[in-house]
């Protein structure tokens, strides 16, 4: 099974955060892991995706909705779930490590789920608010300030038996 | 269509947070509005199911097992829903109005879940982290020092054709 | 916790499976069961619904929609899933017994999905297909003539500490 | 975005159909087509993933847990949903066209789904009850004898903007 990194963050996205979005996108795909995120063309999705793709990666996007209108153009394979924003959950199960770019509640959610799920979070270029304050001292949450310092964070964090 | 009050929060939780949740249940079944939560014999779930059922009202569970086992004895109607976390989403979807107590990313989740859906969110007993500082601003996001005060909130909060 | 029966069924159906379905509601709702079904609006979801609101009874919708849009304004308790078909799993899993009237391949999936989690099926008004038949053999689906038939069979079904 | 095929089928299948299963997974990914099923290490899903995996084709699993515990060790992709059977409608939505091997009510389930969402179903080496007869008829749903006849049926099912 190919090592799958998740990448999360809001739909709408100010230049420097679908610059990193972008630029972590394709540091993933060049380590040859997978890259999954929430599929619609829209902010951290569309830019993060653009990036593994033109890297040569591989881009799985979850989707909210039932069929692909809307979805990024640079996704090799959609999931369509039909489930809104249920599918959140899955987008976390389904990543071996998340990284976390601004966004908004959508992205709250995901990041608070995977820490539920016990997914390392990785948060590139924001700081997440004193009530996760605890998850840094488990080590499960962790700071990144650059995506190259995110790509390092990610390799510390993934399981051993994953590539 | 009854209202429905969702009130989310820890699985496990301190004594004070315990007595709030119990008597916020309480006060919602007085009102006549069905209570809502996640329907597990645990934390906030457990203390509120039972102040709502002592004092006569309907209590809704919607459980991420499958199956019965560990829920709340204060249900009267159990929603297995098999979905673990994913049933986050459904939820604050069946609520008209979300009360929040103290918890961990599991309620967190239910919050950032809940303003994504555009539900009023009545922070009891907490105060959510400054990223959620916005939805102060749109009048989404509400304090409540008591659960007093989180009922009268409630009022103003339900949508026009709710009794 | 009380007894919940699930009554699925076409969302268009013909005339007399309505009036199985209005009566199969009411005859729940005099035993003080809970009746749950799909909450639209629609056929066998829209008569049961009557049937057992206007005998008093309880009755739950899950939706598939992310509102109440397009409910039927006789649930007591309508829980909006925003999943799609997806919410057809909750549907069975909610349900100690399930009661399907003739439908189509909305109803099918909900019997396969019943039988799957071992819940006993009644099909009443109709005979599913051959690919069934060792479900039969097994006593979980069983085959009903009448509205009163069904709820005979319902009350051997239940489970014993059902009331 | 590549094209997408989901191969549904028994946990627990026999020895000629475990054999169509690889079968139709070599074909597809000789195709360069993706292979979408339910991810386990059993029948029918464990079966075509190892057909379309040594045939050097791109394989998607879609669990019912929430991690990889029992899945295929053929799988390229794992997509943990922790929703338990209510993944079977998320498996329909990501497929393009499906084919439905010999199965219990699991499969049946998948295959009434599919159909709900208006994809075309081919069975391959059973005969679907009489309930489904409309279907044959409306050209969604088709039968296949062999995987060679299956995958023709395919290639004439796939929408127009499917390579």
């Amino acid at each position: 099974m190919r090592t799958v990194i998740g990448v999360m963050g809001g739909a709408s996205a100010r230049d420097d955060v679908e610059r990193d979005a972008y630029e972590i996108g394709r540091l993933i795909a060049e380590q040859g892991w997978v890259l999954l995120n929430g599929g619609r063309n829209a902010g951290v999705m569309a830019a993060s995706a653009k990036g593994a793709s033109e890297a040569g990666g591989l881009v799985v996007g979850v989707l909210p909705s039932a069929d692909t209108d809307g979805a990024s153009p640079h996704l090799d394979i959609a999931i369509p779930t039909g489930m809104g924003d249920a599918r959140n959950a899955i987008n976390v199960l389904a990543s071996d490590v998340v990284v976390a770019l601004p966004g908004d509640v959508g992205t709250l959610s995901e990041v608070a789920l995977a820490l539920k799920s016990c997914k390392t979070v990785i948060a590139l270029g924001w700081m997440p608010g004193p009530m996760l304050a605890r998850y840094y001292d488990r080590g499960l949450l962790l700071d990144a300030a650059t995506p190259e310092e995110a790509l390092s964070l990610i390799r510390r964090s993934l399981p051993e038996d994953r590539p």
